[in-house]
């Protein structure tokens, strides 16, 4: 990195249509976009390539999944990483077998493609049926180095669960990322969960003392069936306190970017003591489902 | 509770000064106008029959720890609490046997004191030598029945942790209760901790989908060699989804009060589906303290 560990992010956000190339294309766009801005890393929005399509529940989605080796999404964003020097982690859907999983490869600045991460916490509900897609994730939380840190990246849902993020931070995560598709709940017109959605990241951010990004889609998308979901944007960045310094539109395809020294945040970090005085001892219920356990 | 499940809440805050029993009036006076303005479960800060006593480290102090059982500030508490029908969480400083907790007791409507908790995570830097003072707790989290909902506390430093608030919520809190003492950094002047302290525990309230309340302390305090530290009060009440409904000064007295329907919220958070989602395999970093073991 060309500035001691001080890196940029670029968070981005897009519409997605039926066409599958042109979402790709535009995709591509915003990451040469993002690059010539400057950024070492650079987040997509989860999924990318196609619309949401879990807003209602066909079986002829489940064919758009690909597996990961020779995955063609992976491999033009990973020459793509490689061409522009930048961090890429490539959001898609994956076959492994007879499973489908909500997938992510991470892909260094030279193209390397570092490793798979599968979405853990599967939502489900209307206008987000993804427990009919997806198979919960077996991976468990992965951090990667990069050229440009240590990355953690969770999916969606998994922005929701403390767990998750203190997962990748005691794993040396150094940032924490998060693509993700979220707006309008179809049985509840109106209903608005972007200040719930932000504050829970930003709690993350604060509470494991690193930089967190996530990146949502925009527009409006209508299943064959009717259901209609309208994503929300407000992509964003947060410092390692959880204030953001960083908001793109709730409507507008948008690049944001912001800059983190590293190891001045691994200082504050360490200084504040958070990782000093965790009691393990005492966190026996958050193995549990229904918090029955002793000690916890 | 008179409308159903729904209960008003009171936060305070005030200054502390060497007169012990002129802080404990204080504090009386202050329930006694949050009763009567209402409120149903009325929070103190911590400590608040002192000084914060550990800004520097000396034995003199380790003098005022009491036993739990008998202790008369709780007794104190317990008859207050029965005269005014309010649910009263009363943090004290706890000798028990040759240890010495920084506790609480939690005091319901009729004066019964339903038990005790003792700080699970000790902070320890200058200005703040907890260690100095304090075993870590041995209690676990705790979450007790009252007349006015089940309600989980943790104190201070505590509130720095989303496994605690995990684990009280898992026990089935129904509201988080944070009584604390933070404000300035003595090595780092102008330092302003408060944008992340009130981050992380609206973090902890969206997680977690319920109510959060914190009560801090006000004033500048100089221990007798010099140390001294200005509490940021900031004393709040932020709803289910972490958003703030009421924020006190950083440096008035104050009361404030904040009505939540605990049915409807429990709605809320049972619709939103993250407890169904949990994903206790992949949490095994969680039970340690550098993070190294498999799945999590």
């Amino acid at each position: 990195m060309a500035d001691g560990r001080r890196v940029t992010v670029a968070v981005t956000q897009m519409a997605c249509g039926e066409d599958a190339a042109a979402n790709v294309d535009r995709a591509e766009a915003l990451v040469r976009e993002a690059a010539a801005a400057g950024a070492n890393i650079i987040l997509l929005q989860e999924l990318f390539e196609t619309t949401y399509f879990c807003k209602t529940e066909h079986a002829r989605h489940l064919g758009l999944a690909k597996p990961f080796e020779g995955n063609p999404l992976v491999e033009r964003f990973a020459a793509l990483a490689r061409e522009l020097g930048v961090v890429l982690p490539v959001s898609f859907f994956e076959r492994a077998g007879q499973a489908h999983f909500n997938s992510l490869a991470m892909v260094d600045a030279d193209g390397t493609v570092l490793g798979l991460y599968r979405k853990s916490h599967i939502p489900d509900g209307p206008g987000y049926e993804e427990k009919y897609y997806f198979s919960p994730g077996d991976t468990g939380f992965r951090v990667w180095d990069t050229a440009f840190g240590r990355l953690g990246v969770g999916i969606c849902w998994d922005q929701w669960f403390p767990e998750a993020a203190r997962a990748m931070a005691l794993k040396g995560a150094e940032i924490l990322i998060y693509p993700t598709a979220i707006g309008s709940e179809p049985p509840s017109p109106g209903y608005d969960s972007q200040p719930h959605w932000e504050t829970v990241m930003r709690g993350h951010a604060g509470a494991n003392l690193m930089p967190l990004i996530a990146a949502n889609r925009i527009g409006t998308e209508v299943s064959a069936d009717g259901c209609a979901v309208t994503f929300y944007g407000s992509s964003f960045l947060a410092d390692w306190t959880g204030q953001v310094v960083a908001r793109a539109s709730r409507d507008r395809q948008e690049l944001l970017t912001a800059s983190f020294d590293l190891d001045e945040i691994a200082g504050f970090r360490r200084g504040w003591g958070l990782f000093r005085d965790r009691r393990p001892d005492l966190y026996g219920a958050l193995a549990t489902l229904d918090g029955a356990t002793r000690g916890g």
